[in-house]
């Protein structure tokens, strides 16, 4: 099974390659159009604001992601390069010390200025200067990877566009909708099946000609030994159970350190549960992009950090797979991935399902170099390797990530408390021999 | 001397009213267009934005000031009143607790909706509706004292939406300006004088028809012992001075607590003040409403907190005044009264000058109830007396100050740490006899 | 009424003085032995612990007072000085800049070495050297005030031992009891009265040939309006109504802070009551010095912060006075000074009772300097100008403050949420002419 | 290699098993008594505070281990079983949720009470229950394997005396020494060099008949990577070139979260390390339980955090090993064991030296369940499991590891910013084929 949807340019191609450098600026085109198209429903005040230190406004991934071209690629290759504005090296720099100074990442809701408007000019300067760039030949050999590196980058930030404009509009007591629609509750859950795997080596990470992030490399070798990993996600119907049954007061289930932020942060539900009376009875509702809906329980439990992730698991006497547990699985199936929407939508698929298009997953494995790490050369070595401590890794895709953004090897890395992401829980379980 | 310019109505006129309820309406519209007018050089992300949790968005305050009408007045007193969203009944209460629930304090920057537009169409909405309840003879009598105290709060607010985006702004690397203007920085002080008023029982607190804060009353006596005042406030010139003479690095002139705030925050100058590199040199810059500015030696030093006053006042061999000696002081004397600007200018009257209109004065004293006080009956109640620790008063005015707003008997307070404010110091000593 | 008990040294006696300076031997002597015999009932560990910033270890206290004498008298006065531990100097100031490092206030608890053996022994050399000192006439005019301001120093650090050691204890689950006794709770207190005072001019502060703290002078005029103050203290019983009527989780009687406070720190009573289930209910118990004892009704209630101790005032329909107010009163009154305990007892004289002996009591007023204070010349100058801010004035004195170190116009200060030390409530109100 | 060197009773002994329980009761009561000669240097006072809510008062870890003993075994096994005192049971659990309430871990420095001499007493009083109980036939194959973990788990806590007393002294600005020792600092070091190891699939994990915690296993496999790993541990000279060449300074080196927590703490040199003025240069020493010390250069560098480890490693051109590579390399050769001291020698044994008895030794490798991992049975279960979340891996044993507890297996966690154990680095590389 291959999930690389999207053409990538071949890092060398002697002989013609106009049609490889037209769809990669096809590709340009598209990818950029999306993130403007994501921000659409949205104002310019709440594309401003911060609401808390993990999240960033939309308008500063607006303009970071044109800054990532502006700085790794323009500054780098266009012979007419000048700065937009010179304070924006600096404005929208995230996290790379190697470019210089930043602005501090919690205070990225303080700009006001430069606005909307200002910002939107700047991407489609940016674009024009792309554009213009992305037509010389000479360039081109020279830049392509990096093009596919930015655009890679630009659609993570289309995936945090949605998640952190989620996680501010929940804080609004008016509990405003990303996008209108109401959707039906009735649906159906497959039933949980388990699927088994023999001891072995297995081989993990990325080989192959497409696209993929420094720590996909290098594919290596590693020993699993017999396991079992679930059909499917989940369900908000079996977290609610494992609710009603005590699951978060009783310290049996929970990591230590997982139990004492349930307590500090007087944890109850999953972070955009939330209970409605309605008359004598009440009744469970979720707070989601197409704003409050009753819980659906046939869909995925969502939003769950690590620690959640762990007592659920403990409670149902299984545990999270390791993420080579997971590769091995994915790579052994072949799967139908689901279609991009703003909140998943019911297993219906038999086989090994959800694996991409619904929710993340956590792993047990922490984020960690593969054997033979190398960080990507220049300034773009701090993108993967300097977050590799007290981290876990999540595996698949959710449905608000980009399509064609997917791959068996992806690794995505959150902490544990983490809960603003789309991040669900697939179970797994060893087996003796 | 009385510096109430605008007309009160009074509280009971028999005979014919009609001329001071036109001119109530009139003062209605005029204070209310004013907190527009404000509001017009700043975006929908200004307005949107909370820079700390101590200031709130200029949206919050455009909305709350009609929330205040809406509330206070229209709940109680319009027969066809229905709200204008209910909702609002909790976004935009600040702090009445006789009110119900209370959106909180620090999650103001959240509100990214209600948007702009629809908060100025709900300030519309109750702008129109007072208006015409303010038309009518018979309900009158009973919202008038109800309307002026409106119109007070609203121009309390009016300052704290220029002092507020003062701050975000500054929050700002960009150091945007609200308003262009380049001032020039050559002007000179008055010099600087003593004015002794001798010892004995003194009056203050508010007596007359005016309008006044519940704070301001009852007027009583206070003895007061023998004392000079300043003719002027402390210059940015003079401060300077105690900067270089190693005012922040010697504990010997600070309180216990206000040392401990200087080596907690890294205390080294003013609020607003930054140095700037200038070749071989560097000089002092100082970012205002105008934008960064040079540093005016001539102006007022301002943006201090009561730690900052206090351990100057202490390094020049003076004191900060009791609230009784300012007040005192100031209703001996007459005093033009500075125009309002978005900053000071430098004093240019002989006599007792800069008490008004130039930057708020520390006194020494804690705010505390009057002998006898005794607060605002009903849910207005809550106005004055609940913050009656832990806070210092503030006597006279500052250039963002709306006209007509400023008393001899007016009496602000913030606490001990607090620098966004336009906050001065006006120097006192005792005299011994 | 002069409540100066212990003889003080004349600053000037022409004749013979031996009398006098044989007394302040004696007294010194005695002020000394006491602070020993406080530490008799506890172990070296019970000395050494320290359970929160505010409060000290007893082996601190008992070193600090040693090193004051040494440090303000000995290293001055004694020709044959030397130090007896160089690094005490440092260990053991407290809060003096003047004398240069200090070891930081929350690290007291992190010394275990020196053991309190060896502090006793520090404590002895300091003695004899002091006792050698007293003896010499010709050192004695220079040093007798200076010993004055130390054993006062002492005798507050006396009571700070007591309050300190109540606090430690009761945070072991043991509530172990500083000293062994059972008292009986079927006490019965006097009525409560009301006593009235006129308006007009009065006179507060100390003036006089005994000793007094730099903070009660100069003696100076205050206008007092027409008041009543109450006869005695709140009793443990009037305190519990208050609870039971909702007290603390109505946010109508408390200041803004105080109800900001009682939230946060989740506060439902005072410090050291809590409720003891028995059997169907429940009984109210008070950790006291001598352990854990129901609690007594008629005893006056104490450990009060001063927002409890406001908010009960409103909710009895009253006010807390100013310390004018309470040193004008208490200065009209003969009273019997209660004997020194652990623990008070209730209120069994008529009059105005319990002006001292019981438990301080919270005033209005916020700590400042008098008109024309200046503090104490020299090193010792640190003493109690720079705590003259965000703290309030408490008057009286407790159960266990030691007996002669009581004044009429003593003021005592702590922050207003502070509840370790004997604080309770005497109420006043405003009468109107 | 065979590290296990004190005798295990066998869990099934069918004939006479006589000289087991004989060697187990000798065993119990050798390691007790250590438990107790390592607090002699201490006073009472050294053993009652808690510097920091990581470590524990000496006089609760000397509770902690008997009461480990009452709670688990006497309890259950003895007949005649009382506890000594029912408050023991919350005072002195750990973080048993099971066994029910716990005293507060950083609440632990409270417990002046019980003293010093009653936890003594207590001690024997259990030692004493123990022992007859070691005698009786009957019960011992049931608590055999319950007293050898009991003596395991205090030994870990011998160990952790030491770090948590030395963390103690060096909080106290007398610096003194646990035990009087001036050690030598002319000392050499063997040359650095590597070790290679192949690929393949290794087995790591105990498989015995010796003890071993739950963590421990089980034995499985994995697949390993062509690797190299040092032959010695880093040493102070190392590490000193490390700072000087800016290793502190230049986020390069440093994971993302490193980086933050050198900021925020200000760190710049190992946590015991210090710079003494003297004369016109400057000299480094080193803070050891044998006191302040002058830095020997050939001893290994300690109290580094993994941070520092790692960030070493990376300035090194190196990487810090798997767990896997670690106990791979050590199965593969044999070592002298180091003498037990209270700071470690430099190295002087040739082949792979100081694996055990110097320093932990920080791996890559995040704390996680083996693959088929079962927690204990019954309330030991919480011994391991619950903190297998956001901690690394340590391998190897310290030079205050007590002799007869390491084990080639043995499994050591710490969080990554944790520097008060004896943490040093060995230094690892991948190889490519």
């Amino acid at each position: 099974m291959k999930l690389q949807t999207e053409p990538a340019v071949p890092t060398n191609c002697n002989a013609d390659c106009s049609t490889a450098y037209e769809a990669l600026r096809a590709r340009y085109e598209r990818v950029r159009a999306r993130t403007s198209s994501l921000a659409e429903p949205l104002s310019a005040e709440d594309c401003c604001v911060q609401s808390m230190p993990d999240a960033s406004p939309v308008k500063w991934h607006i303009a970071h992601t044109s800054w990532f071209f502006e700085t790794f690629i323009l500054e780098q290759h266009d012979p007419d390069f000048r700065p937009f504005n010179a304070e924006f090296r600096i404005l929208f720099n995230s996290y790379y010390n190697g470019i210089g100074e930043k602005h501090p990442r919690a205070q990225r809701g303080m700009l006001t200025r430069p606005s909307l408007a200002e910002v939107q000019a700047y991407r489609r300067h940016i674009d024009e200067r792309m554009i213009e760039l992305l037509t010389r030949p000479q360039v081109l050999p020279a830049i392509s990877a990096l093009v596919e590196i930015g655009l890679q980058h630009e659609q993570q930030h289309q995936e945090l566009m949605l998640t952190d404009v989620k996680h501010l509009l929940s804080n609004n007591p008016l509990l405003p909708a990303y996008a209108p629609e109401t959707f039906k509750t009735d649906t159906q859950s497959l039933a949980f099946d388990w699927f088994e795997f023999a001891s072995g080596v297995v081989e993990i990470g990325y080989c192959g000609n497409g696209f993929c992030f420094d720590n996909e490399m290098p594919r290596h070798r590693q020993f699993v030994e017999r396991f079992a990993i679930a059909s499917r996600l989940i369900t908000n119907g079996e977290f609610l159970a494992f609710i009603e049954a005590g699951g978060y007061t009783d310290p049996a289930y929970w990591l230590s350190q997982g139990w004492d932020w349930v307590r500090d942060h007087h944890i109850t539900r999953p972070l955009y549960w939330q209970r409605a009376e309605a008359g004598h009875s009440s009744i469970w509702q979720e707070f989601t992009l197409y704003g409050l809906q009753p819980l659906d329980l046939a869909r995925s439990a969502m939003h769950l950090s690590y620690f959640e992730a762990d007592a659920y698991a403990r409670w149902a006497g299984a545990r999270l797979p390791t993420e080579a547990e997971w590769e091995h699985a994915a790579a052994e199936m072949s799967e139908h991935v689901a279609v991009e929407r703003l909140h998943p939508q019911a297993s219906d698929q038999p086989g090994l399902s959800q694996l991409f298009g619904t929710s993340w997953q956590w792993t047990s494995s922490s984020y960690a170099p593969y054997p033979g790490y190398e960080p990507e050369e220049g300034l773009l070595g701090e993108y993967n390797g300097k977050f590799m401590v007290n981290q876990y890794v999540l595996r698949g895709s959710s449905c608000v990530t980009p399509a064609g953004h997917t791959r068996q090897t992806y690794r995505n890395f959150f902490p544990a408390d983490a809960r603003w992401q789309f991040t669900g829980i697939r179970l797994a379980k060893s087996i003796r021999n």
